[in-house]
């Protein structure tokens, strides 16, 4: 078994009510390998960075077990975002986007990668998204993100996508802007029908759905009171899914469950933290221990 | 144990995208009873009517096991209630709302009712909560509710009513006007020091936490295709709430659990049917049989 993740590599500048960050380390595949290294030490990762990407940063991603062969140099500066949160920490307010190195991105597998058994498509242009898919060799699992904007823009091609993945990570606003429907059940019922095998609905602090055509999942999210900064809970929830489905060797309806219940654990670490800080230091006993309030959070016995 | 229900006893004129009524039953003391009454034959209701209050809704009441010596029966018009729903099934438009013979509504609780044990006091001017409270003779378990309008206009007085009652059930909304805090935990530990043992929140579609001091439980809701029509599904909850606690003879935490599961169970009926109609006809068999599906929808084991 082996994971692989495509996606962008940021410098995130982030202001919350609790904590502010100039350039920390972000970005969609860092935040999926950051989740899923609490259990999984080789993770294959394809992205790109300028110039100006700092050495503490490659050391970091080594330090989590990540292989940066796929992880490409560019003359120019790293992609850059730039937002914050008000007291309502569901909405992030961006005040800019850079690009940089990720415009001209074309991502290379490295033939090490080609037979990975896991591959998490994160969201990028899903025309690079196909070009990736075309590269590999069969993976046995197949998970996508996208967002409004590819949407919007690139919905032919998404579908495409879709229908060459198992299972896509989605929010709700994104499963009605893809199909039309208001009902979250229909939407991702509908959205099923593009040929993926089950779709997960995240649902921010609220929890999450897991929707296949004949079963369905709902969970409740952890609840805090301490989130700093939800940068990456998305990304995060998608590496801790993957891992845990990674670690099991199964991709059965009851090991989804657990799988997105483990993803919901590790994104409940990420937004206690700066950037890739909630996570750091987070160990499987960490996340098991968390599980039994989670545990304890949500049975009720027998009515 | 006795249930007494004091609130507004309505005719709604409701279009949602599936169904249209006119002037049908409703009002939050009837949700409430027709919601309580699938698991207790007797509830007590205190409202008011008016000479345009046809005998169909009567025998309705009664068939549903409603005592009406406290339906005070006045000159004018029922309280009407004119409202439509779009797509978003979670956001009612109000047309308009024309009180009639509630605006003159002074709670007169009949001599039989005083020694309730199990009141629920609905959305009414927190001063006529006060004076029903006033003639109660230390009811068990007292439970209100609230709206946005008294959190602006009577706060004071509604703070009174907290203080002495047991439990809340409001929406996230309405506890952080209440407490000017926007984390849901931090807004409910808030208002459990307004002398409250529990506060349970509602959150619509995504389902419901029931927090005390040191206790914090959370729930999924049902997740539906079909609903129809949400009016009243905060009372219904309420109704199987308080109906669960009663046949129970208990409040602690486990039971108290367990009631928001059921309580969450009726509502997702309710939501089926235009005002009243979706939970009639309803039997303890029947949500015996839908708590199996949501044990179903809801179970994933250990991980």
């Amino acid at each position: 078994m082996s994971i692989l993740v495509v996606g962008s590599v940021a410098l995130d500048t982030i202001r919350t009510p609790y904590v502010t960050g100039e350039r920390v380390l972000g970005g969609s595949a860092v935040h999926f390998s950051n989740a899923a290294s609490v259990l999984y030490g080789d993770i294959h990762l394809v992205g790109v960075v300028g110039d100006d990407f700092g050495d503490d940063h490659v050391a970091f991603l080594k330090r989590k077990g990540v292989d940066l062969k796929g992880l490409e140099k560019a003359k120019g500066k790293t992609f850059h975002w730039e937002g914050y949160y008000e007291q309502d920490m569901n909405q992030a307010h961006t005040v800019k986007t850079e690009l940089n190195v990720f415009q001209a991105f074309n991502p290379v597998i490295p033939d090490a990668y080609r037979k990975d058994s896991h591959l998490f498509l994160a969201n990028i242009d899903p025309d690079l998204q196909l070009r990736v898919l075309d590269q590999m060799d069969r993976p046995k699992l197949v998970v996508c993100d996208t967002m409004n904007y590819w949407i919007e823009t690139r919905k032919d091609r998404l579908v495409e996508v879709l229908k060459r993945s198992d299972i896509a990570v989605l929010n709700e606003g994104e499963i009605r802007q893809l199909t039309g429907a208001m009902n979250t059940l229909d939407a991702a019922r509908k959205l099923l029908d593009f040929g993926l095998r089950y779709l997960i609905v995240k649902r921010g602090e609220y929890g999450f759905l897991l929707v296949g055509r004949e079963e369905l999942f709902s969970g409740s999210a952890m609840v805090l009171n301490d989130v700093k900064d939800p940068t990456g809970a998305g990304d995060s929830f998608a590496g801790g899914f993957v891992s845990y489905v990674a670690s099991k060797r199964d991709t059965g309806f009851k090991t989804l469950k657990k799988a997105v219940v483990w993803a919901n654990l590790i994104a409940s670490f990420n937004v206690q933290g700066l950037g890739v800080e909630g996570l750091d230091r987070v160990t499987v006993a960490d996340v098991r221990k968390r599980s039994v309030a989670y545990a304890r959070l949500t049975e009720f016995g027998r009515i």
